[in-house]
């Protein structure tokens, strides 16, 4: 198996794929020759490289988990050197648009199968992997028709033989899903945390006045921005309809704080409360 | 001392107070036997009273550990039975309307102190009380021209025998600083709870994809609506200008994603991204 891109997903993947056994050899590729060294000196791989031919060139299956702009590319440069059969699968965030690039870049070598471990964090890199991310998480893989049923059962045991909850939806009902879930959080924490950017009071900055809860809320704000980007971009109808959705909850808010409206207020923070304590307070 | 309301700020003041002997006796006033009796059992206070006479009656100084919007009743209910001279101070999230409404209640008997400990979460009651809660935090004091220097100064070797780093600024300086630091995320991270309440796409439930990135946004959504309701309408012109700046930033991403501007969406998430590293990933 190899795993292009051996960053936190891609690296803790690879890990897990090592620990549990269920591959032969785990192949790392990657840009950054000092984050492979990180992954072959922490056992996330067998052996690591940076040339694509070497990277797939006997390969069973290849996972992409490098940011979603990439990923059309990425196989284009495989392509040339992959075996015939050979697996292409991906741990992106949206997948719609993706799985139908990759389809086409793929065609004639081997089957597509789409797939998205909701797992990860604002850390990055092989230094932040670690073989347990995906147990208990969500995996969402995203068949079409025509998806090959071998290949989509040998890429749901992997994601369950890393220990992940693994699900199937059509990857338009998996983008509007995460819109709401993952990429709108996403951008209103980027949008909380710019608009403090320099802010100051009588002199005194802003930031340095933020709690826990400035902290949380923009916790994922310091996550890489070419990858959401890619994200925001690839998912932008339904995320475009999420934040239509945000606004009007947060008219609701604002209306009743200008309105000194107690009541209605307290009704919309309690609903907020009811909501979040769904989800209990931690992982 | 007497510390009325024993929750997580009240009760960890309280218990920080007895373990550094900065008071020959702290009193626990409050609501809820219940909560009462975990304060005692956790040593927290010296004695627990459900009255206002016993609460007060022998205290130098009373700190109002309530929701701001209770604050003042409850002076009006100590004001019969305190000493003259008793200073009255408090932990309100937003000071220049209680400050002002403390010291009508209160003139005549003694001074007022309006204070205010950078430090909380979603937890509440004296059960999530913990006597290092400000060890290292903000505490920041709000005298207006008039108010009592002896006083002033006890209030602030008070937070700083507990640990925090204190510092004085004016309520309304205090209360703008707050709405962009603190209460404006609390309003978002509660609009981006309430705006998936109930939401499915084709059958599936969008809470049930949530991911750690939505976690950590919402997290402050959990806390208590009273408590929030009084904060947000207290500091509520202020807030509402935080809000219109968090909507220019939000309108920039927006614009920017929906208009498929792949420069100007990386240069914003680029910039909330610094932003938030300047804040490092930890308390």
């Amino acid at each position: 198996m190899t795993v292009a891109g051996v960053g936190l997903v891609g690296g803790s993947l690879a890990g897990a794929v090592r620990s549990a056994r269920l591959a032969g050899e785990v192949v790392g590729f990657g840009r950054s020759a000092a984050n492979l060294r990180v992954a072959r000196e922490r056992g996330l791989v067998d052996r690591a490289t940076q040339d694509p031919a070497e990277a797939v060139a006997d390969a069973d299956a290849i996972v992409l988990a490098v940011p979603v702009g990439t990923c059309p590319a990425l196989a284009e440069r495989f392509r040339a050197h992959a075996r015939a059969g050979t697996i292409l699968t991906d741990v992106g965030s949206v997948k719609a648009g993706l799985v139908r690039a990759l389809e086409a870049r793929w065609s004639g070598v081997g089957p597509v199968v789409g797939a998205h471990p909701i797992a990860g964090s604002e850390s990055t890199g092989a230094g932040a992997a670690r073989a347990e991310l995906f147990q208990g998480r969500r995996c969402i893989l995203t068949p079409i028709p025509g998806t090959d049923p071998t290949a989509l059962a040998r890429v749901r045991a992997l994601w369950e033989g890393v220990g992940a909850r693994v699900e199937e939806m059509p990857p338009a009902v998996h983008d509007e899903l995460l819109a709401r879930a993952s990429h709108l959080p996403h951008v209103v924490a980027c949008a909380l945390a710019a608009a403090v950017d320099g802010t100051q009071v009588d002199g005194r900055v802003v930031l340095d006045y933020a709690g826990s809860g400035f902290r949380d809320t923009t916790r994922i704000a310091g996550s890489p921005a070419e990858l959401w980007r890619d994200i925001a971009l690839a998912n932008a109808p339904a995320l475009v309809a999420a934040l239509r959705e945000f606004r009007a909850a947060l008219d609701r808010l604002e209306g009743a704080i200008a309105s000194d409206d107690a009541p209605a207020l307290e009704a919309a923070l309690t609903l907020a409360q009811a909501v979040r304590r769904r989800l209990g307070r931690t992982e």
